[in-house]
């Protein structure tokens, strides 16, 4: 078995919205050795939205991924957030891998060679992201009008999405990176690589795919 | 189906031999999905051993991932050498992307947050290692008295790399880049790992995995 814990940084009661990074995970990677434990943090229910809230959810983060570690018995953690909060100090505090979604995700598409354009939700490029890929990183976009994901679920927000991707193919991007990990949990990486004939880098899956590498095997029961 | 084409620098027209990464991604990955083709240059029976060999190597390496592109319908290529010879330039030859074992296994040691030693088989540290690694890259290390990956077989040759993965961890490496995908034919990822007690990371493996994520799904019947 290779166990997995994903921290979500948007808290929710809801166990299909919790789990939803998981299911992205099992449903790409397809291994029956991969267990995902995902767990989130208090009191943030609309996710990291600015700076201050970053900084108030980092000991959070630090907290639970010691208790994941120490407790679900994961070999690797991974903080699904490209903003990568809370992982240099999770880093400090925990012996076993960490994985922040930005800079694993900026690596992935790092390896392409290609200038790398980036969406996201906010509109300045993320420092994870941003370091990984220096002069590699052409342009960061959002959405024109989108303020949730949820807006992106309608087709005007798809369209719009599509029409931030092409902003980026205009300025020499030849990869697309997803700048936020709401974007994998409403799945639009496929129809962008349709729409945009560019590979689309997916947090989630991206980091996800690096995490499972990097878990060591635990031979004894799954419990 | 994800078909990934490897191509391998070392001449050789054993069949086990030039299909031993792709086995090795087989059964890392064990996704029913994928399919690896496995090709190898010319005239180079001793692989790639020095800058020379590497020049002359160059436009084989893109006439034949050009064929394998067009004939074999690979979705990603894979250079399986860790100094990426021929990346570039093939990179300008065919449109689906092209990693490289050197920068995408960097890469992916970079991901960790931790400082990397590498172990190689020459005793200067490779391009593509060090521009992606920058001051992430804390050592370069060769075992002594080992000259080809055949010395590395015996338990001497195993000893000697463990320690050359010490010698890193003195000089403060956290994790270890395994710098020759001859390091990946000779399996030696696991047995260090266990000696050195830090993540060891495979090349063949490492890009194998992103070559996999970003090979666009082909739907029709496997030729």
């Amino acid at each position: 078995m290779k166990r997995i814990g994903i921290i979500r940084v948007l808290s929710t009661a809801d166990e299909e919205l919790l789990n939803s990074h998981g299911r992205l995970l099992h449903e790409f990677i397809g291994h029956p050795d991969l267990v995902v434990v995902s767990r989130c943090i208090e009191g943030h229910p609309q996710g990291l939205w600015n700076r201050e809230e970053g900084q108030r959810a980092i000991p959070k983060i630090v907290n639970l991924g010691q208790e994941m570690a120490r407790r679900d018995g994961v070999a690797a953690l991974l903080v699904s957030c490209v903003a990568d909060p809370g992982v240099p100090e999770l880093r400090e505090a925990v012996s076993i891998p960490v994985i922040g979604a930005g800079s694993a995700s900026a690596a992935m598409a790092l390896t392409l060679g290609r200038p790398v354009g980036a969406l996201g939700i906010i509109d300045r490029a993320l420092p994870p992201v941003a370091e990984v890929l220096g002069p590699r990183l052409v342009g960061w976009e959002t959405p024109t009008g989108v303020r949730t994901t949820v807006d992106l679920m309608s087709e005007e927000g798809k369209e719009r999405f599509a029409q931030a991707g092409e902003r980026l193919k205009e300025r020499g991007a030849r990869v697309i990176l997803l700048a936020c990990t709401g974007f994998s949990t409403i799945r639009i990486a496929t129809f962008l690589e349709e729409q945009l004939r560019v590979p689309v880098i997916d947090p989630v899956i991206s980091a996800g795919l690096i995490a499972w590498y990097v878990a060591k095997e635990h031979d004894g029961a799954d419990t």
